[in-house]
């Protein structure tokens, strides 16, 4: 696998950006056997709604079938030319789903096509699937959700980090994803701005919130987060998704898939647990907001729990099987058990970074903004805010997160 | 700066091993003005007694000065052909040579010409100068020596930390200096083989010592060794010279200069901070076999114990200069002390590993070694074991350092 470069001047000579007309005609020009008849007219929809890359599906006139071909551009798409950003991230997503695919294919979409000088990727329409983050906002039930996303995580962290790879493997899969301009994005967006109250892209209204100020000067808390921070730049455990959300996971029947992989790197395993527990537990308190039936928001809420549950339990499954079957560095047993319960740990400081970003940082998340009593809202607000400090200051079990839970 | 190709086939073309007399020519083919007049007549010897490398002494024949030619051999130099090694190595320490140089010059020799398609430098004499190793085994004294170890520590470690390096830069360097087939040698010699009565490399005649089996079978314990094996993999937290024993340090008067950086690579600072700290431990123990003069024992146990702290004492305070002066994160000060803190563990853990990995592991340390009395040299390994284990199992501070010794 030959290696990307993140430090040169880009070559983007071949480059251009597409539009519909063009990305159609691209599709077309590929001659994707194994979707379209070579006679299919294709039509392509910008369906971009991210917040970095162009995204189009491109379909057939003549029958159900279509793709999904995403772009990267030399900026910030939501922002435009004036916040430059290499598309160098979509080489990333290419080899991430790559090896991501390898080990576990269940777990991503299938891809048809790359093309390093266009930057852009075709790969497989999830359509009718939506975000998981849409399902929760919807009340909606999928079936073995967490299980499925506990698989993925185990299944490719596993294969990706020390169980697997000897020092030379990992490091030049290091060396592939060092992917520096994402990771500062995360590392401010994440992990530093909205620690300060002049902190960019912060939510203006947020900054006035008395619990905001109050963690903004807390010495302890942001010590923390401190660590958080290190450890997040600097322990490439394993090929992490980087911002793996509920708005990045795509689900439905017999379907859990990542998407949006161009944050990958190496870092730490409890990163991404954490990211989408944090997800998991912005929606669960935001469902007394979100809805007026008392059982129904009590019934999701377990649904929620149980979720995070079989995640964890599947991951841990997965682990303690590769512990089993593949480890290189003959572990000791109360090692692994040391291992597991870090990544727990990590797990929960990340949840937590995740809730205090998606609340007052960039980004104010739909989970929380959809609730439309403003009263509701800030309360709402509060409560993501009082558990993610409780839970970054002191990070048990699951029990002891299930009583933070029942303390708000 | 340009990247170093780990994964590749490397290009030896122009490549030849040098010896005695193609050494001098080499030398004076480079005219180095500032050293050699243009007609003095250059003669060499060859003085390589690494494991390694190839190195020469390069001198005038018309006065006393002399340069050091290094150059690497496909192979590791102490074993032949048969073990065989990418001369790259010489490629991480020219550029570990010229960063670490760049930042604190005092700490490092003079290089005068680096050659990379022939994989030589040449570099400062620091002849008179001792290795710190001969200069302890002699029991001499010498000025500021911890001192100066712990300013050069603290100056290399902030300036290529997160103290000093955005993301960006960071990551450029981590790529750098990824040398995973000298950080292997690393990870099986030093933290893995000792572990394992079968390990490659293991002193046979200490596989026997009760003591040793007991730990190769104390679960607990491994446990400890397994998380410091992930750390030293997967730690970048500085560019960490990698192998700062005693014998990597040139001593002199007003003369501390680390020689030998071809293991650098991006690691926790704990590990150059332990492995000197248990090079130092060893020797303090191995005085009581070195000379019958209890009272000079003693004199020279408290002078071992002095550099240690001045070694510490140094490396904190340039560490909180730092913090004060080029911090980029803004780091809360009770974070500042739990990095700290956890460096000291850190270089606990590893002086322990040091010390075991350099009594029962490959290259039984001279300090030992000398120790003519067969029942003393055998009661002086058992100590150095039985300390490094304490201090793995339980790293204190340094008083609880100072306890442990006490009870030997």
């Amino acid at each position: 696998m030959s290696g990307i470069d993140y430090f040169n001047e880009l070559n983007l000579k071949e480059y251009r950006a597409l539009d519909i007309k063009s990305a159609a005609e691209y599709v077309k020009k590929q001659q994707l056997k194994e979707i379209f008849g070579s006679d299919e007219e294709l039509i392509a929809e910008d369906i971009s709604d991210g917040n970095l890359n162009l995204v189009f599906r491109v379909k057939s006139k003549n029958s159900s079938r279509s793709v999904i071909l995403k772009q990267g551009l030399p900026y910030v798409r939501r922002v435009g030319e004036s916040w430059p950003l290499t598309p160098v991230r979509i080489l990333v997503e290419m080899k991430a789903l790559q090896i991501h695919g390898e080990i576990y294919k269940e777990g991503i979409p299938e891809v048809y096509h790359t093309d390093p000088a266009m930057f852009l990727i075709i790969m497989e329409d999830l359509h009718p699937a939506k975000t998981l983050r849409d399902c929760l906002i919807e009340g909606e039930y999928i079936s073995d959700i967490g299980v499925n996303i506990g698989r993925y995580l185990g299944r490719v962290m596993a294969y990706t980090s020390d169980f697997f790879l000897d020092i030379t493997a990992k490091r030049r899969n290091i060396s592939l994803f060092l992917n520096p301009d994402l990771v500062k994005i995360t590392e401010d967006l994440v992990l530093t701005n909205p620690y300060h109250p002049e902190g960019w892209g912060n939510r203006m209204e947020a900054m006035e919130y008395p619990e905001v100020r109050a963690l903004q000067n807390d010495v302890e808390f942001l010590s923390k987060i401190a660590a958080l921070r290190d450890k997040f730049n600097n322990y490439p455990q394993a090929l992490i998704h980087g911002d793996l959300h509920s708005g990045s996971i795509m689900a439905g029947d017999n379907l859990c898939k990542a998407i949006d992989l161009e944050f990958a790197t190496y870092g730490p395993i409890g990163f991404d647990i954490g990211n989408i527990i944090g997800s998991l537990l912005i929606n669960w308190i935001a469902q007394e907001g979100l809805t007026d039936q008392p059982y129904q928001c009590r019934q999701y809420r377990m649904y929620i729990m149980q979720m995070i549950e079989d995640i964890w339990d599947t991951f841990r499954e997965e682990i303690y099987n590769a512990w089993l079957n593949i480890d290189k560095r003959r572990w000791p047993s109360p090692y692994l058990e040391k291992i597991l319960k870090d990544i727990w740990e990590d797990a929960m400081g990340y949840s937590g970074t995740e809730m205090i970003r998606r609340t007052i940082g960039l980004g104010y998340i739909a989970d929380l903004k959809n609730i439309e009593d403003v009263q509701k809202r800030r309360l709402a607000d509060k409560k993501v805010l009082s558990l993610a400090l409780k839970i970054i200051k002191e990070p048990g079990d699951i029990y002891k997160l299930k009583e933070y839970l029942k303390e708000l």
